[in-house]
């Protein structure tokens, strides 16, 4: 009556949030298979009080699998979803690599899970940093229509992975006790600093990460033209993401008209207290499923625009979770 | 010849580079007195290989000072300033109570100086986030006009002051060792955390760190209608500010244009390297006195306009570096 399940990168830090969402959703499973590259081959991992062991995924692997939960890369992914897709397994994957192929859906489920019945085999999961941002700008594009965005985000390092979690960890450590510490993840140094995400530059001046959100939204919200410019910054966070954002709309509309918009749409949570001056935080969020809004502010510089402040766990709601509710409503 | 200086606020987090930058600077100074709350008097600090002792301000400790460098708070300021420009003393202030009082010129040495000589007493040095971000904006709004400034900051614990960022310290510390830790400076979680700026929050939903950034600015440049929306968060880094800025100009210009502009302009360093993929970071300006300006680059939605990022020492330009630009300026 279930799936066949595979997690492929299982000993990920997005890996790991599948294994424990799985259970914690009482996802239809009838097995699950743990695959991950050769290094990670052979580790154990724990799930329902059952100790599994990590298989080296191959090409002929995908056989008594229904479903695959990929998160092990773009170059894994680019190699082993075709196999993965003709042995007959539904891929859904968590890499950038099939986002903008136009025969792969691109899915939140709040925004289009309708999207879901075309796929031929692949869907793929969003830019954590997009989905974060889509969840409130969706109902306000519906209600208000949106003419442009101007984001800056305050990414944590989780979205570069579990070692580069650890690695902030042990970089603080040895920066508090004044010793000396060699990265080998992170490219800069990490701990009390910040920096412009470190993915490809572009021609344009735009890294690919703020291209991620800038042409996924596109995609995801069908509509071409949206306009987004965005800057992406990795700060020195664990496992959440806060995105500064500008929403200039077509119509005109009130501070109250979007918390009321907001308020009843699907994932997101308002976190508006004033007179506390209390607004959503990473550890607010962090092993949290909804994404939280606040700040929301009339911007006097310019006509119908509003300023907004949005925080999500980039593991959760910007990977991990968004994905296992794309095989949920498979 | 040198000037009889006092620093009010001597033991805390820019008090301390008053003193050095007096010394590294060779200020004309012919006596140095450090002054502070009750609470701090009586603590001694070293300044060119002399102890000194700091004594408690009070309203008739002025009588043979000729300039107060006072950065202390702002109730302090309200408080003694007064009875320093009564005694005939020069006052520059670095907090935020003088500033936009209108007889009180608000100075960025390398945008205003002019105004300098206008002073009845009274000098007022801007809020950090305000310098860091003028000192790029201005050579481009004489060149080339600003329409409108959409700005997000990531500001350092040393904004709130010396203890502040030893608390981060702290709290990072007890946060790795799995510890608990009582908070007595930072009112919300910082370890690994960010927040929207503590500072009370006004009607309009902006918090009053925003609104120096949106009010100030228009006092420096002069421009009662300039406009600049702004989003204030700290984030976890010892003592440098970040800024990215969104800037739409009168006039049609190219980055190239642009980085030209900023290359020639006072106090700012453009720091571009595409190939490396290396950008302005916090601690390439922990304690060096520029401002460092890069990705510039074409935002693509909207005509004119573009996106860039900016990182300053919120110690130094943000503060102490910038008061004493202009006692030497007087």
């Amino acid at each position: 009556m279930g799936f066949r399940t595979a997690i492929l990168g299982a000993t990920g830090a997005v890996g790991q949030e599948f294994l424990r969402l799985l259970d914690e959703r009482q996802f239809p499973l009838d097995s699950l298979t743990l695959l991950a590259s050769k290094r990670s081959a052979g580790k154990t991992m724990t799930f329902k009080g059952e100790t599994l062991t990590v298989q080296e995924v191959t090409h002929d692997c995908f056989d008594r699998i229904d479903l695959l939960l990929s998160s092990a890369g773009g170059s894994i992914s680019k190699e082993f979803a075709p196999s993965a897709v003709k042995a007959g397994c539904v891929v859904v994957d968590n890499t950038s690599y099939y986002r903008m192929d136009p025969i792969v859906p691109l899915i939140i489920p709040e925004i289009n899970s309708a999207d879901i019945a075309n796929h031929q085999g692949i869907l793929a999961n969003p830019n954590c940093s997009t989905i974060i941002m889509l969840l409130p700008l969706w109902p306000l594009q519906q209600a208000l229509g949106i003419k442009r965005v101007v984001v800056s985000t305050y990414q944590a390092s989780s979205g570069a992975g579990a070692q580069a979690m650890q690695e902030l960890k042990e970089e603080s450590l040895a920066v508090l006790n004044n010793q000396d510490y060699e990265r080998t993840v992170i490219p800069l140094p990490y701990a009390f600093n910040l920096f412009p995400h470190n993915s490809d530059m572009l021609e344009n001046g735009y890294c690919e990460e703020e291209m991620k959100m800038m042409e996924e939204t596109k995609k995801i919200f069908k509509a071409p033209d949206f306009k987004v410019s965005a800057t992406c910054i990795r700060v020195p966070i664990l496992r959440a993401h806060s995105e500064s954002i500008n929403v200039e709309f077509e119509k005109a509309t009130s501070v109250e008209d979007i918390y009321s918009i907001l308020s009843s749409a699907p994932g997101i949570k308002v976190m508006e207290d004033r007179a506390a001056n209390r607004w959503p935080m990473p550890i607010d969020v962090s092993g949290k499923d909804e994404v939280l809004v606040g700040r929301v502010r009339k911007d006097p510089t310019q006509e119908n625009t509003f300023e907004m402040w949005v925080v999500g766990d980039q593991l959760l709601k910007g990977a991990a979770l968004n994905a296992v509710q794309i095989a949920e409503a498979l």
